[in-house]
């Protein structure tokens, strides 16, 4: 059995992890490969040895193949610096990609930038391949994009572009609370979606309650019982709910694609419907996947 | 020289420090000892060792030496569980004390017990003997507490008794994000006071937007090179101003008592100020030695 070598190759490479697809001629993925050499653990000299141990033998000889990456290893303490686009504009593609000089001849790099916003400030570098990835497969898209994760981000798309942006904590603040403060003590893995809701429209309704409202989970759990799955979902939604109270101009009367892990679209989803959001479900790899083969067609259309 | 024996001791066991006072007769320090053996590394009996080892050698033999003790080694995981008062009461006193079955006939320990809320659920150990201590020292107060710190209480005292409170985990979320979240490449040690208030005004006008100002604070290091100490004095200003949003009820209108260390305290008392609110600063662990002697004082008025 002859394995199929790659056409091109493309890389998600965020802080913590790097995801690599084998692609074939016809866009089709070959193989997937997962490490955990992020960016946040690696110099720059360790990117090229980094990629080529995960890509393993599966480079052909000849030709180098092409390398598409998207993610943190464009940022200043990345492999190459990437520089950000700045909104508005199109998620940025090919022709903004940054080509690395990487040792290797078997491989051909390029690193697409992320996006920035001026004022207020504000940065992406990821999320852009998802938002090009969505804009590939629904090109007359004009509304709200929310990508949910460590850090959240919420996009104005109108006409292709990124119009403005904003970036919500609440994934980081969520994984803080639950690992690092007095509230590791309260809170269990399991879900309650009754506790979820009632914690969001409490929030939504007094958000600025945040900082007492977290230490009420500590509390209940010593006087009432609060079971741990239920103070998990109701830390988890009184997050949420202060994020959609503080995003309300993004989502008010606009349709909105949430974009991420299943998980925490179904929490995203639970709270936008509930004020009466229409939403649209994407899956968060798949739309980064699809975003790489958009800049890969562009690089092919320019030989 | 002879070295005074302690007429009795005062100690204040939190979760991270243990911290002990030998006291004369009349009332003096004789000597104060810090360790770290706080509640939280502690088994139940390795209090009674922990204590010993502070206090070393200096026990006078016959007599057992009464030990007042606050804080965090009452809890259900600590020495001897001291059950909580409910408010509205006074702070507990000696009544209200338990007494612990120490090994070591040189010592009659009693553990003060703290205060709980049963709606909305909250719960203090220590900051109820710095409020006794308070009270002792300006019996005819009438107004609001404040208590800053990892886990900020506010308490409505009349006529003597604590009313009400509220926790803030304003001080824990403020050591998480500096320590552990992506803002910790964003922060240095320092402070820039116009920041500050700038961030505290801005987070009471709009308290919901806090998860996406924390961010803010990351994307104009990257972008408009915002430096270290503005960022944690501005992060400082956001966490503190949204804590005052929602504890508005408490402060507005009322004469407001700072209770904590001097660089909380002054925070605090710029962020009150330029609300328009009074406020008195005390510092906390001469206000808990002031509580722990009123319990004493009527330890000794029971003999």
């Amino acid at each position: 059995m002859t394995q199929e070598l790659p056409d091109w190759i493309a890389v998600d490479w965020g802080t913590t992890h790097l995801r690599v697809w084998l692609m074939s001629r016809g866009g089709r993925v070959l193989d997937k490969r997962v490490s955990e050499a992020g960016m946040g653990g690696l110099a720059p000299s360790e990117f090229e040895p980094a990629l080529l141990e995960t890509i393993g033998a599966a480079l052909p000889e000849g030709q180098p193949v092409p390398v598409v990456i998207c993610g943190m290893a464009g940022s200043r303490q990345g492999w190459t610096e990437a520089p950000y686009c700045a909104v508005p504009c199109a998620p940025p593609g090919i022709a903004e990609a940054v080509r690395v000089g990487a040792q290797d001849m078997r491989i051909d790099a390029r690193i697409l930038p992320g996006v920035k916003q001026t004022a207020p400030a504000d940065v992406m570098r990821g999320e852009e391949t998802q938002i090009a990835g969505f804009l590939a497969l629904n090109s007359d898209f004009d509304g709200v994009i929310c990508l949910p994760g460590t850090h959240t981000k919420w996009a104005h798309i109108s006409a292709g572009e990124i119009v403005s942006f904003q970036t919500f904590m609440t994934g980081e603040l969520f994984a803080l609370l639950c690992d690092h403060s007095v509230l590791r003590h309260s809170v269990v893995d399991g879900w309650d979606a009754e506790s979820f809701s009632a914690a969001l429209s409490d929030a939504m309704a007094k958000p600025e309650a945040l900082a007492a409202r977290l230490f009420s989970l500590r509390a209940e759990g010593l006087l009432d019982g609060l079971s741990g799955e239920k103070a998990r979902a109701r830390l988890s939604g009184l997050l949420i709910g202060a994020e959609l109270a503080a995003a309300r101009p993004y989502w008010l009367g606009q349709q909105v694609a949430v974009i991420g892990d299943s998980g925490i679209t179904a929490a995203y989803r639970a709270g936008l419907e509930a004020q009466g959001v229409p939403v649209t479900i994407a899956d968060a790899e798949r739309l980064t996947l699809e975003g790489l083969k958009s800049a890969f067609a562009e690089l092919k259309a320019q030989d």
